[in-house]
This record gives structure tokens, sequence and C-alpha cells, in this order.
């Protein structure tokens, strides 16, 4: 199997490419920038890569297709509508990182993004890649789910697909370390600015937002919407969601404590913990898990359910090597077995 | 005025001793630890305290209450119960920053600190110093609120008392530093275990719950209960309470807005942040200041109010102080006058 | 007093900006941007300066000589170079934090800072404001060190002066906070590049060595050179310089303790500690102390000298007021009581 | 190959259980603790190993040797030196991450680890199993040299054995991430002691100390001793070594470049980086690898060595499969090709 990954120099395209080199089932990786660059050293690009001497060279899609057998996009919004219409058209496997082609409706990916959207026709051949929840098998552009989502989705899908909730009651306060990010500078992600503070950013405004909406009413159309709220930690690494939601009239412990250990029995990536057990973030930190904990408030009638994640792995790299082996049909945790960053 | 301090060797008492050190009205601190304990030069015990000669005594309530002029307890749960009786007794000027007495039933006491509770008279006999809201001008016993309870209860006071939000919808994300858990040894605070970690903790069992609730229901009787969530964040300093309540039939942005530029409008130490605008933690460390902001989703009709203090000022020293300056008549800003640490 | 400061915007400037407002002898504070800027709310520039309706004015001399006492300047190389003409001109006291008037040599001045020099004249009119050791009554243009050249020079001039080191053999190794490398924007200071990392930079190539070999060579001539290596730490307040050199020919423990006692004895904001302990980096963050530990080896015959400051206080803007309290006459420690941040 | 592994609760012992997993040569490991330990679930000892369901059990040696090939020690200083004998008289391959077996002479042993040494015997048939610079085939007992030990040394290997340096001018300046004081609590190790802080520590004392001299005095008995400092970084992995030394006469850049490249031309996870540039700590965090960088400074005639290393791979039990892999003759990358944490 050979690959191509564009974007390398971007975090979620190192970590991509680190799993990719261990992956058993692929022998060479190509890298690739925009179609205008110069050739450059990968490791004059992100100089920790000391020792590799691969070059990124400037992508040109008949070169990727006559030499490899799937390309991975792990570019910046707007890259892929740009750069993917070739795949399209030769139904080329294409994993695409980025959000261009998560939403079905270009309308909601306008509002949401503030970008003109890619052509309906390729947004209604793209799938959406949660991978506990879709087969990516027969589909060749994936869109693959971004961090927040994942991690929120995961969390909602026993309450959302079992109608365990009132609909309208549902409150996400998430968390996320800086590599979310990614590369670029900002006042926001300046050490000093970071370090030792918490910042609210894009509440109610992330663009995650609207991929959430589109998956959860598949589940469960009396969904209205969610309360969506995103901060910044003084962490590199990780996303914690924190998802509150009123329990349906009738509904036991017993029931919700069921629902996800019946709707995760058979994914090994995600872990429902045992007894109102909560996950702490580093126990997923360097892995491909998704770890769930959910406890149950008899007094407000409230379920809680943390859901953590490692942003750049299971929220990103990690996801899309799931749908990578489930599209070539190769062991689900190919290339995944990865230890956690203890301590 | 002469002070005495009781638990200068924790992080409130530290804190506090340093602040009664440039109070104006404070002529000399007396510094006290267990009454069984040996005098111990307090550098000894806070080596950060470099060229400060000043001993620690064992407490002995007449020495105090002959040269001193109020004593302040920075002491762990369950200490003042057992040494303020003289005080109590005497009618002599407490300020309590402990747990001991800030609930009214002994019941919820022992259900919520495992401890049994003081008497009865005592608890009756005690102020609830949450100062923006209570006077402690004549009350000779001051229980200074709890860090998270500062923090939530200024946030949602202009809710809970105008009735603008539905009573049982009430949920509490809240976050706080390392300092807020003491010098204390223990696992989730070592370093390595804390460092690069998000990790929940006493989910709906935090003692400081009680205290919420008590002085909620004086606002608002309706509300039955709330849902309060505690993660330890790997940095030191300070507490930010995320606040989600469903607003009330009928109320508008405009009103929200009002309610909280109303309430707090003569309030020095609490600052409303204009147009929708949330606060960072970091504005508020080094001060005795709240900054609370708020956002309302016309989508989800749910208000967010942020609210951040640092932890061991107005969520412990600071407003220790302010009950101080009430009590006795000083100016209320007076000591308190601190700058934010920036960056 | 009234006081007027240019480049409140930056680290250092926002610091001095709180100090000064405290200052017992400041009446009024004007603030001051670039001569072609527009005027600006401060709270836009510095959001946490929330409440403080002050503005930024465009920065004019004749303004400033007719109303002000002085000016600070907070700005970066190359600026004072440009605006301080008419006030060096008119002998108006000027306490200038940036490099520019530091060196008495123009050529060393443009080796190390890559820039033009300042006029011969104005170069040999500065003071070079390091307070323990020289005095600016009378200096009306004062050069205030920098803060890697504070620490080094306090922890070496004992040595120096009392000629109890071996000349060749000072290696520095000192670390800083990222608050030191400012606002400004870069990838070694972007958070996910510098949490949990160690950077080493402009290893003896940092611009504050010229300077303290200026000023140890007053001190020595026989000193040539020293090591000097600075490495950038994943924390935003502080510089530790651990200071090695090969003790002279019999010179024993007890000397080097009585020169640091001996030279430190009357000056409050250094504090040598006693029996070889070693100052942390916190015991003097937030205050304008310097601590000095000593040890010594007699297997490898190496002194270990470990400074520790704060940057931006006894590094910058702490040295600013001592350098402006000695200039007006004021108390050495007006508007310098600041309490050590615990914990 | 059948593993069997003593203390992995601690940190060491938990990274050295994660790569034996990923061993390829590895079928089984068994985990034991203290012979009169209860057998407990490893997930219980350390949660993060949530699903494995692995027992710790009581170490009984006949048990170990009759169904295991190879035991590993990852237990603190002093338990080796109680448990190892029956190992030691069968000579079945105990791999030690300890520091009980590495110092030949037991007076050494005893005067910086404080407690009684092992039996002389037993430590001459010991083997410091320094990998780049030993080979462990045919030594029964290997002793897996200390973190700092392993940096220090590979830094210093090129100029000791070729002479290049004064040999009594070495100074190390050590920094180390938290994970090398271990999982046991401390109040130097207390977040809110250690984050945003440096602490100096056991300086010229650390127990690391005797087996760099004795290792470097095999390289060069010319040099006497050497000056090293440690300081107790607010981070979780790594370790670098700065490094200081005088160039002997005559010696040129070239030829130190010369040594550094020849020397480990042939060893994988020692990479010497071109240019005078010098390595980050994070480029090694998560690998096996040592990275060194070198600058001469013709000024002062010192050159500097940074050598980084993540202190519980290279620094514990990566170089502990390195002698594992030399010992049973498979491949010296073999469970080592692990990938950097970026970012």
């Amino acid at each position: 199997m050979n690959a191509a990954l564009v974007g390398v120099t971007g975090y979620s395209g190192v970590v991509l490419y680190q799993l990719l080199q261990q992956h058993p089932e692929v022998a060479t990786i190509r890298l690739f920038g925009r179609s205008d660059s110069q050739p450059q050293p990968l490791v004059e690009a992100v100089p920790n890569f000391i020792g590799d001497h691969t070059m990124i060279e400037p992508l040109d899609a008949a070169t990727v297709m006559a030499n490899c057998d799937v390309i991975f996009f792990a570019t910046s919004a707007g890259v892929t509508t740009k750069l993917a219409a070739p795949f399209i058209a030769a139904n080329f496997p294409v994993i695409d990182l980025s959000g261009d082609y998560r939403l079905q409706d270009p309308q909601v990916f306008t509002k949401w993004y503030h970008k003109p959207a890619p052509a309906v026709s390729a947004l209604q051949h793209s799938h959406y890649g949660l991978v506990e929840f879709a087969n990516a098998a027969g589909h060749s552009y994936i869109a693959n789910p971004g961090c927040y989502a994942t991690a929120t989705l995961l969390g909602l899908a026993p309450l959302a697909q079992q109608h365990l909730v009132v609909p309208d009651s549902i409150i996400v306060d998430a968390k996320s370390g800086t590599s979310g990010a990614g590369k670029k500078l900002a006042t926001s992600t300046h050490f000093s600015q970071t370090n030792e503070n918490l910042q609210l950013y894009k509440v109610n405004q992330h663009q995650h937002i609207p991929e959430i909406m589109q998956q959860l009413q598949i589940w469960d159309e009396q969904i209205p919407a969610i309360q969506f709220t995103t901060t910044l930690l003084p962490i590199t690494r990780g996303i914690m969601a924190t998802i509150y939601a009123k329990v349906a009239s009738g509904v036991t412990t017993a029931q919700l404590t069921q629902a996800f250990n019946n709707t995760y029995a058979e994914h090994t990536f995600v872990r429902v913990l045992p007894n109102a057990q909560l996950p702490t973030l580093k126990e997923v930190v360097g892995t491909n898990f998704c770890d769930l904990g959910l406890s149950y408030n008899p007094i407000t009638h409230t379920v809680l359910v943390v859901s953590v994640i490692d942003n750049l792995l299971k929220g990103a790299a990690g996801q899309a090597l799931q749908n990578f082996n489930q599209y070539f049909g190769f062991a689900a945790t190919a290339g995944l077995q990865l230890a956690t960053v203890m301590p």
C-alpha cells in the first residue's frame, strides 16, 4: 500500500505521518505540499524529524494517482475544496482530515466556515467517517470528523440514539489543549498568554457544531440544538467534553449504563468506565481511545457524561487510520496499538 | 488595629498574612498555631518568608483577647469547631475562612463534611459573609464563603434574585487550580499526575454545594438543586465557574444584561464585562476581583455566565479582608488595591 | 511627581505602569505611544486593564517636558535611539528600560544589537543604573540594566570586585521564562512549542553579554570573557542564573560567604541565603528581590552561585523604580514593597 | 521469550512494561511485587492500564526461573540488594534498572546511597550497561545506568576518551522533569510548589555522580572530579545535561566535531546534530534517542555540549531494552522504534 499525504507540516499531518510509518500495511509514504511549492526536505519544514530524508514534493494529482493507493489531506479549511476535484472525478480514495466535506448542506458550510462551499455533488458523495457508527468501505471520499465532534458525538450517541434525554437540554462544556489550534501563531496561544490561564473562544460559534448537529439529528431528529462552549487549556494535547443533559422521564441509571455498555461493547477504541468512574484526560493521551464515564444525579435528573480523547489521534490522525483500515479492509486496530503517555 | 491569625502555614493563611501586612489599618499581626504546639519561627514553617522573624505562637485565647482586636482562622475543616468557643462566648470578633460555621443546619454540615457539626447556637450566631450581599457590621462571628461558592454565587445572584432562569436548570461546570486543594500532599496534586491533565473530583459531592444552595434558596426558594462539577486544572491559581441555565419564558438579553449591571453597579470588586465579552482567568489572578461575562444563546434559550476569581483572594483571604473592612467600618478597598499578574 | 511612560503595551511597560500607580510619590501617569500613532484607550491595547480609562497619546516631547517630571521608556531596541534626543538635549530625566544606551562603545553596540548606535556623546552621558553599585542622583539619562545582566552581575559582583575567582573560568548557565521574550509572537514561544520543552537560544550571542562584560571589567579588568548560555523555560516569569567559577588559590569558603554578606549587607533588595542554601525561583517572583545562594565544592574548587530575580521587576520595572527613587531622593523601597507570589 | 518484571507500579516500570508489550520477541510478561505482597490486579495499582487484566503476583524466584527467560527490576534503591541473590546464584539473566549494582566499590556505594552495599562478589559480577560503550552479551547481571548518568556520559564520552578537554574543568548543569523523582509524594513535586518554579537539589550530592566518575575514569583517569548541578523543572518528562569544559590546548573545532561524529557514527540512538545546532528537549521525548549538540566558544576556549534524553526511555526502560537486545542477540532497535511526541 502506497500512501500520499498532503499537509505534513501541520500538527495533524505530523502525527498522521508518524502513524503511517508504523502501519503494517503501508509500504511507502509520499509527502506533498501545495502544487505551486518547491520541493523541500521534510526536516527543514519540521525540524524534529531528524534523520528523515523524505522530500515534500509539489502536489500533482496525476503523479499521486499513478503511484499511490490513497491520499490523505491534513490541510487547513478551504484547501481540499481547491485540490480534491481530480481525485473525486477519478473516484480515487481520499481521506480528508479537514472540515471541507463534512457537511452535506453547502449553506450550512458557508454559514459556519465563512468560505465558499465545495460543489453539492461532491458534498453528497462524501462519507462522514465517524468510525464507530459508519463504515467507510466503498466510499472513496471520506470526511474525517473534527476533534470536538468526535469527543462529543461518542459521548452523546447512546443518549441520542435511544432517546434517553430531554432533546433540548444538552449542554457541552468542552475543553481543548493548544495543539487543536494548530501551528499558526496567535495571541491566544502565545505562551505568556496561555500559560496559567483559561480562555473561552468561539462560544456557540465553533465550526464543529454543525457536524455534531447533522449527526445528532440523524440519531434523534427531536434534538433541536445544543449549547456548546469551548475553553482553551494551558496544556498541549487532549480534549475533554463534559456533557450534561436532563434524563427523559422514567429513565433509570441502569438503563443509562446499559445503553453505553451495549453501544460500545464491540468497539475497541471506546472504553466505558465502570461504576460511575470518570476519566482523566491523560489516560487517553498518546492513544486512539475515547474514554467515557457517566454519572447520574437523581436530584437534578441530570446525566453527566465525560468524554476524553487525544485530539490529534482519535480526534484526527488516529480516526483517519481507522477509516483507512475500514476502507481497505485491514484489521480495525492495525497501526493503532499505541501506549498511553505515562506519566 | 492588632490582628491575630491562626493557620498561616496554609495557602490561604499565607496570602491573608501578606494582605494584612499591607493593610493601612493593621498595626501588628500575631501568628498562632495549635494550642499544644511549640513556638516556631515563621520562616521555618514557610521558607519563602525570608527575613521575616515573626514567631508562630501556640494559640491561647486569653492572650489573643487581651492583645488583639480580631482573630482570623485560616484553618482546615473541623479546627475552628474546636477552637472558636471562647471567642464566641466573649463575642470577640472572629473571621473564619474555614467551612465550619457557614451552614445553618448541623445535619447538612455533617452530611457534607462528614464531621460533627458545631453547636446550633453557634451556627445561628454566625454571619455568612458574602460581602456584596451581606454586611458584617455588628456580626462578631463571620463565616467567610468558600472559593467555589463565591465564584458561583456572584455569577448566579442576579439570575436567582430576579427569577430570570428556570429554577431546576442550573448547571455549574467549575474548574480550579491546585492551590485550592491546599498544601497537603496527594496523588491528584503530584506534579507528574496533575501536569498536562484534567481530573474531575467530588462531582456533585463538593462541600461548597450546600452553602451555595443555602444562599440560592434565600434568593429564590424555587431553586431545588444545582448540578455542580469540579475539575482540577494544571495551573496553580484561579477558579472559573462556567454556569448554564435556561432563561425563563419572556426574559430578554437586555433584561439579563441589565440585571447584572444593576446588581453590581456599586460593587467595586465585581466587574461585569460589556458586549457579551467573556473573562479570561488571568485577568483576575493576583486581585480581589470577580469578573463576570454573559452570553445568551437564543437558539437553546440558555444563558452562559462565566465567573472568574483568584481562589486565594476573592475566594479566601481577599474576601476575608472585605469582611474585616465591613466589620470595622474601614474603606471597602482598604488593603485590596492589588494589581493583576501580567503576564 | 508626574510621570510619562512610553511603551505601556509591552510586558515591562505593563508592570512599570502598575508599579507607578502604587508609588506614593507619583501623582499622575501619562501614557505615550509612537509620535505618529493615534490616541488609543489603554484597555483596547491591553485588555486586562479593565476599567482603566487612560488614553495612550502620541508622544510629543514638548508636552512631556511641560507637564511631567520624568519619562520612562519601556520600548524595544532601537526606539529610544530615535526618540530620546530632545530629552537628552534638555537634560530632562529619562529612565530607559531598553538596551540602547547601556553600552559606552558604539562599535560594541552595533556588533551585538545589529543596529546603528546612538551618538557617542549621548552614550557617554548615560548612567548604567545597576542600583546596588551606582547612584542615579545627578544623572539625567539612566540606562536601566537588562534582566539577564542584573541577575548575573549581582551574582558575580563580590567575586569580581574582590578577585576571588580565576578570571577566565566564569560560566553562566542562565534560564528565563517566556515573558523575557516579550509579547511578539514567535515559534519558540508558541505554547505547543514551549510547553514541556527546553530551548537554548542565542548561546554566547545574547545582547546582554556586552553590558555584563563592560561592568565586570570595571570591577576586575583581568576578566577576559564569560561563557553565557540562555535557555527558554516553560514558565512565564523569572530568571535563574546558575554561575560557576574556579576559586582563586587560597580562597576559603568563609571568605566567599563573607564577601557576599558584606557586599549586600546594606542592600534591602539583595538577600544572601545562609548556610549554602540555594534559592528557588518562586521565592522572588512578584517581588523586586534578587536572592543569592552559594555553594563551594572543595573537590572541584568551584563556587556555584545561584541568582534568581523576577525578570520584569528586579530585571526591568522594579529596578527602574529603584533608579527613579535614587534620582529623586525618595526612599529606596518606595513603591517596591511587594509580596512574593505564594503559592 | 518470557519476561518477568518487578516494580511495574513505578514510572520506569510502567514504561518498561509498555515497551515489553510491543517488543517483537517477547511472548509473555509476568508482573511481580514484593514477595510478601498479595496478588493485585495491575489496573488497581496503576489505574491508567484500563482493560489490562494482568495480575501483579508476589515475587517467587523459583517461579520466575521456571517460567521466564529474564527478570527486570524496576525497583527503588536497596530493593534488588535484597531480592537478587537467588538469580545471581543461578546466573539467571537480570536487568536491574536500580542503582544497587552500578558501582564496583561498596564503600562508594554506601557513601552516596546511605545504605549497606550488596556483596562485593555480586558488584564485581555486575555489568554496567551503558550500551553504546559496552556489550551485555554474556553478562547475566546487567546494571542499567541512571538517567542523569546516561545523558552526561554520552555527552562527555568523545571528550574524555580522546582527551580533548582540560580534565579538571568539567561542569554539568543538568535539569530534569519531575518523573525522574518518581511516584512518591514530596513537597518539591507538589504541583503548587513545582509549577512555575525551578528548584535545585542534591547539588554535588546526586547519587548518579559516582557512576559517572567510575566510567569517566575508565576513559580518562586524569579526570579528577566533575561539578554536577541538578535542577527540577516544571515539566514531566526529559533531561537536559548542559555540559561545559575548557578545551585542551591545540584542539580545534573540527576535531571536536569529528570526535562526536566518529564516536556515534554506528549508534542509531545517539544523534549528533550538525552545524553547532543545539537540541531541544522535546525532540527526544517519547523516544530512545540521545541528541547531542556542541558549540565551541573560541573566546573562552570552552566547549558546550547539550545532551537531551527522555529520562524514562533512554534514561531507564529504553536503555534496559537495549541491554535486553544485546544480551539475547536481538536487533539493536527491536521494540524501540518510537515516535517523538509532536507537538
